[in-house]
């Protein structure tokens, strides 16, 4: 099994790794709670739920809730349904909330877990690639109207329990998703990882190569929010193409593109960016290749660039209404950097040019 | 100026008390913020919201919201609210909040900048005699409709600024909350401390006695705090009375009973319910005494002992749906009892017939 340790500010846990580990929860935890409560969605319940419940005796207290999937389901309202039923299966502070689904389920559940009496204990159980980066790392948060995870804590899980086989029914689609973050934590950290996954054919993936790659884009996350938990810093570098994509998410509704496909077009974004502002060369036709030949959607239905901008505002590295992107040096140099509001506008323009067709 | 330092899990913290230091907020501020949300209640506001403007310069950015008073407003939609009126004021993650107000107030203020964008700085005003105790400590909390406080985060301030001239405004009622609160502060700690409060007359209090009383409550405050952040050990003594004290506000309906009136209630049933499980002798009618000379209610309409009982379960320290109550052994020296249901009902329901006229 796949152990990597993750200190935090306030306790140490680790990232379990492996197939079938979703029989083996309980020898995993840090010690015994006072009840269980697995929040899920309706996707994955289908898929595991009952997998996940083989794993408590009859004598435990254990009780579920079924969200709707999907990033509308991130709601303020779904947040508050979930600790009305964490109330009424009598939950108590030393009880533990399971978060068992992607990276929707991962957010609200630790949300829940962050703000339910104050705090209690909770795991990760990711079931798609891009779980791999939101599970790690202690970030939890639901959305507002206004925008994307602007309503959150910083609040690291207990455990991380990573089962691959539940990697093996994902959908193309969430498969491309989550191989967006972790070339994103090729770009900020590690070439010979970004020129790896550049050899990788999303279509024949198999699974060691899967694995390696979870390892590694886990291993470059745990380092950067051991070293910047509050994201007063590097963390912040973990942001590359989300200012972009996050605008973008927000202005098609959330679902039409998959998280990791917004990113990906604010990662080529960033690119153009950043060769612009320090008049620079960087591999972005190489990364655009490989978008396009795993089937990638790299074009878009005009969108209004003011739009995009006051959406990228509202973004929370945002300081003084200025909006600060994530810019590349080179692969592994990283910098934050204010973008003045005319240039941006410039530059989202000529990029939205190219993408745009109709 | 009086001056106490706390020292929290993440960082340390003044709390100033002195007259008339709302006029001098930004010289006690650790730093400078992009932008001010001064968070209030309509009561407050009338008082010193302009006040407190007066701090700011022209080329700062200040915006505020005023809520409601009183506990009622501290739900769910008063909160998304608010956070909706940060995003609309462009408050980023450099900004402060401030809260100005009671309990309620620096309650809800407190969780709003714990979960906007994941957590901004905030800092405290209390304006309420009562406030000296929520304002320390970094509890901060919304209600649920199933009980009080069951949403929160544990979320130091950055600063307490205690204006003791805002306390000359309160009503007697008002002064009573308040005065429950360190009541209890001298009951879990300080036997001199609770002579001297059952010395004092609440109809002839001086200003030099409030400060004294509230340093001394603050100094019991901000001891335990230090020790245990997280209430996993002595932090928990502060809820003296509050078991059944939060029952009877949530059972009455909250507003009926002030929060310090109905701890009162809570402590002498605590008292009482010590002296039966100990076998000892407490100060019980001493307090019963004082409480009366200072017109605090202390009959009830005829409530269901049941319906209290329940409301006592689903409190937060509850575990495995078993009362726990926070028992004084003798002043200074406090123990958390599980107690039976059984033994608690048959307890409540010879207290409550003690209390119950009609």
């Amino acid at each position: 099994m796949e152990k990597l340790f993750v200190q935090t500010s306030t306790h140490p846990y680790f990232i379990y790794t492996e197939e079938d580990i979703r029989f083996s929860i309980t020898e995993l935890l840090p010690k015994n709670y006072s009840s269980y409560f697995i929040i899920t969605d309706d996707v994955v319940a289908k898929l595991y739920l009952d997998d996940c419940l083989q794993n408590f005796s009859q004598d435990q207290q254990v009780a579920h809730s079924i969200i709707p999937h999907g990033e509308q389901t991130k709601s303020v309202d779904t947040y508050y349904q979930l600790l009305t039923d964490a109330l009424s299966y009598g939950l108590d502070r030393q009880s533990l909330i399971i978060a068992l689904g992607g990276g929707v389920v991962g957010d609200i559940a630790g949300f829940v877990a962050a703000t339910f009496m104050r705090g209690v204990d909770y795991i990760q159980m990711p079931t798609t690639i891009l779980a791999h980066d939101s599970s790690v790392g202690g970030k939890v948060a639901i959305n507002h109207e206004l925008g994307k995870n602007l309503i959150g804590s910083f609040y690291p899980p207990k455990a991380v329990i990573y089962d691959t086989a539940t990697l093996t029914t994902l959908a193309a689609r969430e498969v491309r998703s989550g191989y967006a973050e972790l070339m994103k934590e090729a770009l900020i950290r590690d070439e010979s990882f970004f020129h790896d996954l550049l050899g990788t054919s999303l279509a024949a993936l198999t699974n060691d190569q899967l694995v390696s790659h979870l390892q590694s884009g886990m291993a470059i996350k745990a380092e950067i929010v051991e070293a910047d938990e509050r994201e007063s810093g590097i963390r912040k570098h973990l942001n590359l193409g989300h200012t972009l994509g996050h605008a973008l998410e927000a202005e098609l509704g959330y679902g039409k593109l998959t998280h990791g496909e917004a990113v990906a077009i604010g990662m080529l974004f960033a690119l153009r960016v950043s060769e612009k502002l320090f008049s620079i060369n960087l591999p972005y036709d190489e990364l655009y290749n490989w978008l396009e030949q795993n089937h990638y959607p790299l074009t878009l239905k005009r969108l209004n660039p003011d739009l995009l901008l006051r959406k990228m505002k509202s973004d929370k590295k945002s300081v003084h209404n200025k909006v600060h992107m994530v810019l590349v040096k080179q692969i592994g140099q990283i910098q934050d950097v204010e973008v003045p509001d005319q240039d941006l506008a410039l530059l989202l323009d000529t990029f939205l040019r190219e993408l745009v067709i109709e």
